[in-house]
């Protein structure tokens, strides 16, 4: 029997950086399921950096959180108690749900978590094979649309969404350099990964210079997770008919007020490039052919990843916090529990 | 026989604003048409916000001039004497020409000027059926896409370009909102042209406030012809699904550097908005039917336009100048001679 759990409530909204004090952990009851409900062991908990939006007190696509709202994010778990009846005891199962280590939710938001083929794991349902990688998948292929031959680059390269898309242009034939905060990361892109080029944005001064080198034809399709003055850069070396998806901005995420930089739009004009904001939602009804097709390249070996794991469901304030330090490299990524055998 | 003309040529690269100092008056000799050239008078002189680009030593979409090259524009004009067996002395022409009283050119490059219709004249080739309405048509249509009931956001509304987008985006049942910098713009949008409703950037302090008011249910789709802050504005009141269409950014066009401006980029995620640069060249293969579309509009009085008319070859530089200052209301061209009877 299950009767509490530990849970993460947000605190107080952050200005500028959230820290510690952004989070409150609390202890609280847990209901028996109702009829199609399933209660649900936390395994892994994703943290993504989009959350930094749910504490600002301002719609936006994702709603935002009340103070003292329970923090909400992907799982990968298994279920302990069901009362619906697509779920046993003992399924593997991945949905939206919270920063807890249990939690009672509809059975309906879950689904099956498949982790028997090569390279898949658990985990892996958080990151390659779950929201970062269809965003992935779908930015890369429906918004970036990379022709062979054509350069690719992609900011937050060695992130959870940036290294799938730098190996899906690969796929597609297009030659791909990613900016990363590390020459580690670099090395993983270049060695790993088969990124044409990778830049440190941290080691260079002049992105433009670097841009010139890595991307020498300039660039066709620019996936974008980052913003500021990458993006900058990146927009003064487009080619005619460019396409741009904006999928992230975490450079700007914890600035307060409104941001200042270049303006490009001026670059528009020049290049007839299009720049489109990406939010994977809207790809909902086509989330079964991105999984399947990642799961096949994954299994394959064409799609590798990695994962940041940090230990211990108390840390997950610190694996949200490292997403603004650059500290992980692909899926950040907590392990709440061990899978039962 | 025409031996010499006056032309204006470039007299050095303005840094920030053009002034007269930017435009030299020259006496040049004029040859005899070849075969397939024509002798052409100038009768109207087109200028364009555009042309700042050329001044600048920065290849873009339009090639740049050199110190002491001639300026070109949009001319009509009347065929002197023909080599070209499409032309006969008389002949009413439209042509990518020069600043200058007369010019042989290729009589391939250029196309008949027919004023006989109601409401048309011979300078409306130079604005609402010469490259200004083409742009405004094709991106309206194509670019912004507005449908009925929509709200579309036109700046530099009254200008060339901006009051044929508001009157094509009427005709195709949007609420059409524009920004203009005067009250007597702003009369001419609402009194004239038929905008829902028209704001005096020039007068106005808040233009969120100013768009939660005349927009009151967002905007689906933003034509900029000027940028700057009126963009910032707008970008933040965009709708899921928006479109902006980045026709000119005057406002930055004399900036010296990188203007700075508030980043943007994370609003397009929210609305998934798409932001695309327009060159009406792209669409060279449909400008027949773009001019006679605006020429039935015109002429049965269903798209109205205002020109502004600087008298004097000479003083084709200040009509030039006047853009940056927003004297125009319409098109600005330049009368050079009248036309022969």
């Amino acid at each position: 029997m299950v009767e509490t759990t530990r849970r993460y409530v947000l605190a107080k909204r952050p200005e500028g950086k959230p820290d510690r004090d952004t989070f409150e952990l609390e202890e609280t009851g847990v209901s028996d399921p109702r009829h199609g409900e399933v209660l649900v062991r936390t395994l892994y908990l994703s943290v993504d950096p989009y959350m930094r939006g749910r504490m600002r007190d301002r719609e936006s696509y994702a709603e935002p959180w009340d103070v003292g709202d329970p923090m909400q994010g992907g799982v990968v778990g298994e279920v302990v108690e069901s009362e619906h009846e697509r779920w046993s005891e003992g399924d593997r199962v991945v949905g939206n749900l919270y920063w807890s280590e249990y939690a009672v939710v509809d059975g309906d938001d879950l689904s099956r978590v498949d982790a028997r083929a090569e390279n898949v794991t658990l985990s892996s349902y958080l990151g390659v094979l779950g929201m970062p990688g269809r965003t992935a998948y779908f930015g890369t292929l429906e918004v970036a649309e990379p022709d062979p031959g054509e350069t690719v680059v992609v900011s937050g390269a060695a992130g959870a969404v940036g290294s799938t898309v730098g190996q899906i242009a690969k796929l597609a034939g297009a030659r791909v350099v990613g900016f990363a905060g590390s020459d580690e990361k670099v090395e993983f892109l270049e060695d790993d990964l088969g990124f044409d080029a990778g830049i440190n944005y941290k080691t260079t001064d002049d992105y433009r210079a670097a841009l010139d080198d890595a991307a020498p034809d300039g660039v066709d399709a620019y996936f974008d997770n980052v913003g500021g003055p990458i993006t900058d850069a990146v927009f003064t070396r487009l080619n005619v008919d460019a396409r741009v998806a904006i999928c992230g901005q975490i450079a700007l995420y914890n600035e307060e007020g409104v941001p200042t930089g270049p303006r490009k739009l001026p670059q528009l004009i020049a290049t007839r490039a299009k720049v489109e904001g990406l939010l994977v939602r809207d790809f909902s009804p086509r989330f079964r052919e991105a999984t399947e097709q990642l799961h096949e390249w994954v299994a394959n070996g064409d799609v590798e990843y990695r994962e940041s794991v940090v230990e211990g469901f108390e840390n997950a304030p610190d694996a949200f916090l490292g997403l603004f330090e650059g500290e992980n490299i692909g899926k950040q990524v907590v392990k709440v529990a061990e899978p039962s055998e």
